[in-house]
């Protein structure tokens, strides 16, 4: 069989030109005699890898000077607890949650501090993104917090929250690289990179330098420093240099490809596809509201959880794979990030198609 | 060019197969239309090969049913931080420092609590192991640390320490899979799998049941929390997944080539290789006390800076890559893991003798 459309939340399709070329370096990585998962992190070679990712991500995303970027592990998760370890000086710090990510960030924020919640979408089941016009900041909140894309109710911040001067934090990890951003309109800009970005494995921050801490935090794991890892470049132990040299990879093609604007492009044309079709569908429905639609994420339902295992099964038949929705929203979920091709979307629209007349 | 020889300290060589069937499964791993990279961690493709490479490291190392197995972020840096916040209930721990990596460890521990050193091999740079024998544990020790390869140094504990009842805490991470070991000579056994077992961004916790903290820790990182990587069986969130699957890999090159006591036969015999060589020459030496030495680090000196580097500028011109020492020893040093075959031992050896013939 070949390869299938893959709709899944993350981990997420790649771009087949990555895999390829991932795949004819394995051996012998530019005539060096060994693979990138062989070097020496302190090789001239990975040196070189890890520059160039660092360049084109800055090219990509229009990254100022005085912001730093940094390879990390551990995923979101672990910056739920960074974050506020090396953020909150006052001990105090908002969040805005809209959904399952930024909930969790916020119970781990409390863990450290006084973590507040400021705005909730929860008593519509996170279908909408929380008013931002209004928000009651606290003055002496060291910052505040938004998950830009919410990957499980697919809602997306259109317009940015009115932060009164505060730095805004954002994970971005599904939403990352596609489309253009202001990177200036934020603090820290964070995310797991396995759903529009790479493999497991990495997490890249993007944080202006005057929030990283000036000196050593005396009781904070030295891993969990920022100021560990801006100080030694993201070099202060090995890092996950395979899956940054796959990163590095896509950030070429997204280069070669017209960059972020390229990006946005396509997917806004993709999700419109899908949208246009649910929108007068008379079997499926989309369940996140229309004003805060993700471009990267659609959940949707029949309304009935038999059709709804039927679809998914049907369509895995049809080498639509992973479009089941997760069981906090249930029915379908269409992830279609950057790399997920026109063709993909067009497939499933006309499976969908089809499914709706045989089940009218 | 071809394949190189390559002996560095990590990460480090892998075997040819284990990245031949990487290679030929990028695009489409067995027939399921998707990369590794691209898997859902939840799927069940995943999920076998998580499961399988868990149970082919059981089988391997004979880990008994009341130890878990764990595959988490961050690196050995990220477990000297781990082992003290999950394992110091009275806040007392003893280290044994026998080179950097466990001196790094200490020091790490010291945030959290009173790590106290009861031998070291400082006074002679760490050039031996020291004397565990008449250790004096500390009866409020809630365990005591070693790190089993000094990866710089070149030493190797031959015996572990007597820690008179106290659960042995042990960062195998340069000697990983490298002989035979009895499990349940320790209470926690973890390396990074950057240098023996796969590629970095992957550490690897056997951890006995009983040393996993019963409630949620409240102040400590869910992330860091062994508790939470256990109950989730290494899926708290997304793990690094390629890494894993590498691993994997590895692990049943391992099975197929007779195990941890065929591995322990060819390491035997490459490092004798080497060693017969350097105690003989009378250019080369080798470091390390004879009794402490490493199977899998050897390093070595002229005694002459300008000699060394011109050494190690030739081998590389001659496909000896990653030869040159750490700065801390000077010199050289030939890490010759699992998969360095016997071959580029040889030629090394070779090589040398050329080279003494030479610059005699």
């Amino acid at each position: 069989m070949g390869r299938v459309y893959n709709f899944s939340a993350g981990p997420a399709v790649l771009p087949e030109e990555v895999l390829q070329a991932a795949a004819n370096d394995m051996l012998d990585y530019k005539g060096c005699g060994m693979s990138v998962m062989e070097m020496s992190h302190r090789s001239k070679m990975f040196e070189e890898i890890i520059t160039e990712a660092e360049q084109d991500l800055r090219d990509l995303m229009g990254i100022p000077d005085n912001y730093r970027v940094l390879f990390l592990q551990g995923g979101g998760s672990m910056q739920f607890a960074q974050v506020p370890l090396n953020l909150m000086k006052t001990g105090v710090a908002d969040y805005i949650v809209s959904g399952s990510w930024s909930k969790k960030a916020w119970k781990e924020a409390k863990k450290f501090g006084d973590a507040r919640c400021i705005a909730s979408s929860e008593d519509k089941t996170f279908s909408y993104i929380p008013d931002v016009d209004a928000l009651e900041i606290d003055d002496d909140a060291d910052y505040v917090y938004i998950c830009e894309n919410e990957t499980i109710y697919g809602t997306k911040y259109h317009k940015l929250p009115d932060t009164k001067g505060k730095p805004l934090v954002a994970d971005v990890s599904s939403c990352f690289l596609s489309e253009p951003v202001n990177v200036e309109d934020y603090g820290v800009i964070f995310g797991g990179v396995q759903k529009n970005v790479g493999p497991a494995g990495v997490a890249i921050v993007i944080i202006r330098e005057d929030l990283i801490p000036e000196e050593e935090l005396p009781n904070v794991p030295t891993m969990l420093q920022y100021k560990t890892q801006a100080d030694a470049k993201s070099l202060y132990n090995t890092p996950p240099c395979w899956g940054i040299y796959i990163c590095g990879l896509v950030f070429k093609w997204l280069k070669a490809n017209g960059g972020l604007e390229g990006a946005k492009r396509r997917n806004v044309e993709k999700a419109q596809l899908l949208y246009d079709y649910l929108d007068q569908s008379k079997l499926f429905k989309a369940t996140a509201a229309k004003e805060d639609r993700s471009l990267m994420n659609i959940p949707f339902v029949t309304g009935d959880k038999d059709l709804d295992a039927k679809f998914v099964a049907e369509a895995k038949a049809a080498g639509l794979e992973n479009i089941k929705g997760h069981r906090s929203v249930g029915g379908m979920r269409a992830s279609i990030y950057n790399a997920m091709p026109k063709a993909g979307v067009e497939a499933l629209v006309e499976f969908m198609k089809k499914f709706e007349a045989e089940n009218a």
